[in-house]
């Protein structure tokens, strides 16, 4: 993984920080990868810590490339200087998508809080819209501002056709963020026809994060066995949208022994042995089964599955050879 | 988060690879952390990619601090060069815990078929033992070395008094490393007083990893929904045998307007407004009060969820001084 | 369990399917049990099968009796006559609640799409309120009448403050009953104060019932590995709103041999053996225990483990004697 | 549901209960289900009701009929005794089978303790062999005769090759039956090739049952968040083994308005009002479309669905016709 913050403005700690997964061709399906760019919380004050890196490694061990937005906050910086740290984030992914090994097709914004009305300020304004937002107990609400202590927009009223499917969740009983924010949003998101998921749990606190223990502080109030799912179900609504890792091969675990087709890698170790021709490629390639005890432990398993398991022994090249050779021999 | 890896032999590729989480006084139950230390399998031939960052990612969005170990491997690497390595790793990480914030009794490791073998080793033998170990589908019987290629203990020979808690799944049709391997350890545990957790799965391949999309690497058969939940189940383990992420103290989410005991910062902004004292107070700590738009939004939430929200509104001495002078004021 | 309908209106098949769990003194904290009052969907032109017994049977698996109502329903009936059957069904019920084992005041009515208008209408204008309800892909607007062929009432206009917490889960890509039927609801739930938890499924058709394989009728679509956490979800609401079994006991699994105090039924086998006078008192009562087989095997037990793992062997009343015997010996 | 008790034994309490589910054509592939036969436990001295109906309602909720065998219990009861009741029951259940819609094929058996002792004796030596046996914490043992204070067979001397798939799940720190009965299983099974699913936690007491409040009878230590898995993982077990309720039907959410192929049910209702054939067609089929409002509700929604939502509306019989008709109409 590489972790990098590249700066905006080092004074006011606002920039980009990366967390990139390493690519490896044993994780062929994952050479390019979706991402989320994250918003923390903070009523535009601070960018929370419990929403920043603990986030990124959530959809990072689903395999998802990560970034933490640190946006301009505090009493002075204005709304607008937040979203143009947002905008520029968005270029700079895009900028740096192919090195960074990222499918901006899939790039969703990740937002909590304040952080959630950036994040869907990108989604409804952006210069680059994102493919989706997911928003955590969000501020949507013009009237929100008071709050803040600075002019926001009002983000039900800027829903439009270019906006992409909307993920958000949120408690009832959110006392600093009423659940009207979300109301609004989903009515907006309806009459705009932009297709949404919503979760609206019964009870929990403002500000959960991933309501786990590890995200608590040391708070039992935030934690909460139940809004926690939203994790797994925010998941599963990105890979409806963007779809699911591709894993659509099949490898022939069980040898296809009994086939009358030629021989090859998936046949047993055991009955390929049995050909005096295949026995003598096989020991070609690998001379390890020369040894009884090894062919014995082997026997009932293919040649692809052996050769799958220590990589090592031989390279693409050679494997396809082998299996190469071992077609050309008649059956006895 | 930090991601080092501190080289044991550059040209073999041997090393520790650190994955530390970053440490925030927001998330103040976590300064110093659990961690596991993971070994990757691939038959003492190689070091998977497949169990090494996938599984630290995982690990670390639950909160642990994550290393993944490559240690010696290939066709003249000894076991004993591989568990040199392993007990080196342990050694690093324990002279350096305090720097990288590390409980060293909540220290676990994590290993994967010949890498569950090298975790096993740790486990039974190690210089240091670990505190609990994580096997997934584990050599363990002497026998392997035939697949192996190399002499390797059987650790069911070598469980002891001083073997901490174990955890293994596997699953019963593994055509690659067979079940046998996990029920003899079982029995070795049983009867050596061993407490474990164990999760033999009806079916599936060996080397399933996190069973996921994202490490199939595009197989489906590397994909179960019913395997997959391993993980999980094995991070509550850890938190049977390591404890959780302390979550034990309370905030008054709720204002407490009808106490007769003294005013705080737990009482709602609108009663406390009403009191013309504690009105004076409030606003030589939070001018921004004196705008009447504020004080509606907020009237009531209490005044430490105000300041909990907003945290740069306010240093920690002064949050005290203010709960102190509020404390003065007398009931009218 | 006893299953038994008891007709409204035979000809037309309108009735009440009671689906009540037995009691058991070993199920003490069971004796009153929460109840749920199912009302399935089917354009009230039919009551669906697929959203009627599995139903119950989902909730009777968490404990809590269910009932099922079959209206009024077909081309002529209308919506008035429904609604009579439903709230002749809760006067049935509260009239029953003593002899059924019923705690009235946690019942929630659970509803699917007209269904779900039953269930709401019931929630907004119902002689007599259930304490929560529980809507599935359920029909709220006036306008829905077109599509269900009578005149309805448009619930979103009928929420007062007698209305209670409301569960309502649909997908957004409902083709049959618009998702705006639940975004209204939310809007009117939210104005009108009345607490709720919402979950808006991004994909899924109308009708999914449990959206497992067996409620499916064969078709795949109506399988959602996604969209069935619905129930797991909506039996935690109830349970935040109804509380849930209480289960605060404590035993002592583990003997308390160390203790100062006087002997008793938490002791071990082995140590209250070592005591002559504990040795005679447990003969008395067990003589079972004359046996050194049986002894060694339960020696690290605790004697009320072994009492209560065979409740045969003493009545209530004796082993409250056997435990005040135990009390008098005296320490050596 | 059907249910009913047959009794062996009236005056000893032995016999069969059954929980038999109802069929329904709107269920079409569940006509004919599988099954479990439960074993509750007790010691051989009583069967318990918190091992009893609420097992059978587990199962239920998952589409299963289930049975509960209340076998002969007692100091006087012998093991054969409770083994003849075991086998009369299997023999019930096969008898019946047809008129009971059960797969004999797909019938497991489910013991819990002493329960599950004599559900692996159903298992290793039925005159009748299940076709899966889910084992809870069970005696497996002779050894455990001590105990129970009868002879009982030792299991793990019985295994046999018509032994069927067995899933056993257990903690390690049951103070009662100790973890080596399942170990000394698994080692049986495995030494037999019977495959296997286990599941041993780390921690909890003997005879939770599902592990949830309502069968806690109050107790905390009877409730696990984390044992309570095991239901779901013998699902999925019994799943592998038997199948899934099938659910490969497709049917055509979306209407096919683009096709070039004839007009059918999965057009919309807009498009084929298009055509003033498929107009007058469905007019005969469905005169309430005359009322444009209704029309218009429905207009982008397929005929199928339509028809599908309110099965009153026409017959099967009628339903092929239309779509006979519709396909006759040419394309203008």
């Amino acid at each position: 993984m590489k972790v990098e913050t590249i700066f905006f403005n080092e004074n006011e700690g606002t920039g980009l920080t990366t967390y990139l997964l390493d690519s490896s061709n044993e994780m062929a399906n994952a050479l390019v990868r979706p991402a989320v760019l994250i918003f923390p919380g903070g009523g535009y004050m601070m960018c929370s810590d419990r929403e920043a890196e603990p986030i990124a490694m959530a959809y990072a061990a689903e395999g998802y490339h990560a970034f933490v937005l640190r946006y301009s906050v505090g009493k002075t910086a204005t709304w607008e200087e937040a979203f143009a740290d947002a905008n520029h984030a968005m270029k700079m992914i895009d900028d740096n998508s192919e090195s960074w090994g990222i499918d901006t097709e899939r790039l969703a914004v990740v937002g909590f809080s304040a952080g959630g009305h950036l994040a869907c300020s990108l989604a409804t304004m952006g210069e680059i819209r994102p493919g989706a937002a997911v928003l955590g107990y969000p501020c949507i609400l013009a009237e929100m501002g008071n709050l803040l202590n600075k002019a926001v927009p009002g983000l039900d009223q800027q829903v439009d056709e270019k906006t992409p499917p909307v993920f958000v969740f949120t408690t009832f009983d959110d006392q600093l963020v009423p659940v009207r924010n979300t109301t609004a949003l989903l009515q907006a998101l309806e009459k705009g026809g932009v297709p949404f998921e919503a979760h609206v749990f019964y009870s929990g606190v403002h500000g959960l994060s991933l309501a786990k223990s590890h995200t608590s502080s040391g708070f039992s109030g935030n934690v909460s066995h139940n809004v926690a799912k939203w994790f797994e179900l925010s998941v599963a609504f990105l890979k409806e949208i963007f779809g699911d890792f591709q894993a659509d091969r099949s490898f022939h675990d069980f040898p296809v022994d009994n086939s009358d087709g030629p021989y090859g890698l998936d046949h047993s170790l055991g009955s390929l042995w049995e050909n005096q021709h295949c026995r003598q490629v096989l020991l070609n390639y690998l001379p390890m089964l020369d040894d009884e005890k090894v062919r014995n432990q082997a026997s009932g398993v293919s040649v692809r599955t052996i050769i799958s398991y220590a990589e090592e022994l031989l390279t693409k090249e050679q494997t396809a050879m082998l299996e190469h050779e071992l077609r050309q021999v008649r059956r006895s």
